[in-house]
């Protein structure tokens, strides 16, 4: 009498996962310093000194009683407040507390953003690359996700295919930028042309077409690089936010979603998601850990070893000669394979001890990904690694 | 293109929520400590020292990338073992870490058991009185919630109705001891024999009936109270619990669900939790406060306050001829109305800002609830305003 889909489920094995747990038992035989784990996208830096500080205060100084009690399903009004100020003043919108619900990190604001605006019968886009973990939220919303194939050029967004594919079904886009797997930031011309679209299409099919916009790694953008605000550029757009990547706390589930001030319906999505949280059980994030970030708004670890990584293998790959697009943040940079087959490229680059993922989950076959959010000192000891998979395949340094 | 269930979900107020908004605005007209508020179930006691100190310790000692970084689906290993291992020295039955599933407190342990158990077509048995929030829960499940009426008498079971209600359909039973809100607590009698009517059900139907079993309140338990551990009797027992309650820490948002080791699929039950929670974007519990329950296993605050309450109410209630079961535990009581309409009544009390809950919406009309989670003192002032009441209604003092 268990449920067949959550077993089945469990049969469908995550290739990221697989990979992380061989390169864990590999260094335990030849010691983990040894393994060059491009696995998963876990932060490297820590958080900084402050969030721990700002912990200790808030259970030294503030009444227990209220410091750990409930929560409103919104989130505590105090640190919506503090988010909306924020957003207001770095992007010059309007947002207020009504426009902030605080969830369990970006995965818990898109799988609510989502179910909010689609239901069975719809279609959500996403384009090519993508995080994987994106099917199951929408799987949960009833509605179909449909990906837009890569514009493997550049990485920005094949307006083509999107364009034919964007119909009167279509109840949202979700975006992801900076983007995982690919390290690209889509440019203001890509979002204002994109906005564009959506504008002409909302118009024709009479219905508001919302931008889900997944955006963990907006503070990780490299120099010199454009890293527009979806919100700012188009109007029906829920920002999914997670203190994870910025701050190095991924254990402590905590981000927003923050609905654009001018979106259709903006305080009313907002409202839905405590009606959307009572059905899963999961009513709001720990009131410590929200009062601790709203301390933290702007602030983040010193994200900086994950550019000195990126500009050291982008410039060892491209000396090899894989073609790959220079990352504009992010910790992922994401070079084409040398064979059609990313995963047998992959496989064959555990005997150097380089553990790397392909693709294909990321519904973009024959490139791999590799995290860089390791320590500088084992990204250039990797090097060598890389240069011996190269020559197997008949390529070399130039 | 909003997705009009969850707007639906808005329009249905919660009573309870009323009634403490009606509460907190009458607190801002003649001071909150003239209103005797009896409407939400608010933890009134802080979480013991320790707990705080634990939290301190753990940003002071732990290495920052390691204790706010990811923690796998499951919870932290290290946590779910000492979970374990408390169970199993606590009830003499053999919890593995493989047993634990660390959750969003009750609510997300009750959601992802019925998820885990349940599905379209299926049916969940819960009894009257019972606590609002099992409807959405369930409706999320698919499965349909089936009502058993209530034992007025003694709010223990009334096997009759759930004898000829159990059918083949029934996939599981949503049981709460200590009871919100009666303050009832299953004796093992009626444990053992709702044991034994349910194994003869599963041989009948061929097929497992799981006890999904909400023990928020487990800690809660007056002097001289049977209060039996449903695990150690069912071996189809799902554990729903919450830290809530025994560590006055509702906002924190932490419990567990601990499958009975000696249950149907235990282990596959668990493992499908994690399945659950991708699809609502809700991974685990924020590991700083999974780490600080482990150490606090066993504790809780100081709850004594609560039994002294019971008792200064009972009494009075009895006394001016309420008819009213005694609490065995929990912060609630719950006395029979002394007219067919519980509303009218509560309504009426609001005029001696007397703040109590209706039965209604825990689908046993007639009664109304006092949650007195509050200090001793108040509840003192506040006979005053039930003798009032009471008179009005032709009740007095014997």
């Amino acid at each position: 009498m268990i449920v067949q889909k959550y077993q089945d489920m469990l049969g469908m094995k995550s290739v990221i996962r697989e990979i992380s747990a061989y390169a864990n038992a590999r260094g335990k035989e030849i010691g983990y310093e040894n393994v060059f784990d491009y696995s998963l996208g876990n932060p490297s830096v820590p958080v900084p000194e402050k969030f721990n500080r700002v912990i200790k205060e808030l259970v030294d100084t503030r009444e227990p009683i209220a410091l750990h009690g409930y929560s409103p399903g919104h989130g505590l009004p105090e640190v919506r407040e503090k988010v909306a100020a924020y957003l207001s003043k770095r992007y010059g919108l309007p947002y207020k507390m009504e426009h902030i619900f605080m969830t369990s990190a970006a995965a818990g604001a898109i799988a609510h953003a989502a179910r909010a605006v689609a239901k069975e019968g719809d279609e959500i886009l996403t384009f090519a690359p993508f995080f994987p973990e994106y099917v199951p939220y929408i799987k949960e919303t009833g509605a179909e996700l449909k990906v837009v194939p890569a514009d493997t050029e550049s990485f920005q967004i094949n307006f083509e295919a999107f364009e034919s594919m964007c119909t009167e079904k279509t109840a949202a886009l979700l975006i992801n930028t900076p983007n995982n797997p690919s390290g690209v930031v889509y440019s203001t011309e890509t979002i204002k042309k994109l906005a564009q679209i959506l504008k002409e299409k909302e118009a024709k099919y009479g219905h508001p077409i919302y931008i889900i916009s997944d955006e963990p790694y907006r503070e990780i953008v490299f120099a010199g690089v454009d890293n527009p605000c979806i919100s700012a550029l188009y109007d029906n757009t829920l920002m999914c936010y997670s203190f994870s990547k910025s701050l190095s706390i991924p254990g402590e589930r905590i981000g927003y979603l923050a609905v654009c001030p001018h979106c259709a319906d903006a305080e009313l999505i907002v409202d839905m998601c405590t009606q959307i949280s009572r059905g899963i059980g999961h009513n709001c994030p720990s009131s410590l850990i929200q009062l601790a970030v709203a301390e933290m708004l702007g602030e983040t670890s010193d994200l900086s070893v994950y550019e000195t990584n990126m500009n050291i293998l982008y410039k060892e790959l491209t000396d090899l000669g894989f073609t790959c697009v220079k990352p504009g943040g992010t910790f992922y940079i994401f070079p084409k394979a040398p064979i059609e087959d990313a995963k047998v490229f992959c496989k064959d680059a555990q005997k150097y001890d380089l553990c790397m993922v392909p693709s294909d989950s990321f519904c973009c076959p024959g490139y791999f990904r590799l995290s860089y959010c390791i320590q500088t000192e084992k990204v250039e000891r990797s090097l060598e690694a890389l240069r011996k998979i190269a020559k197997d395949y008949g390529m070399e340094k130039r």
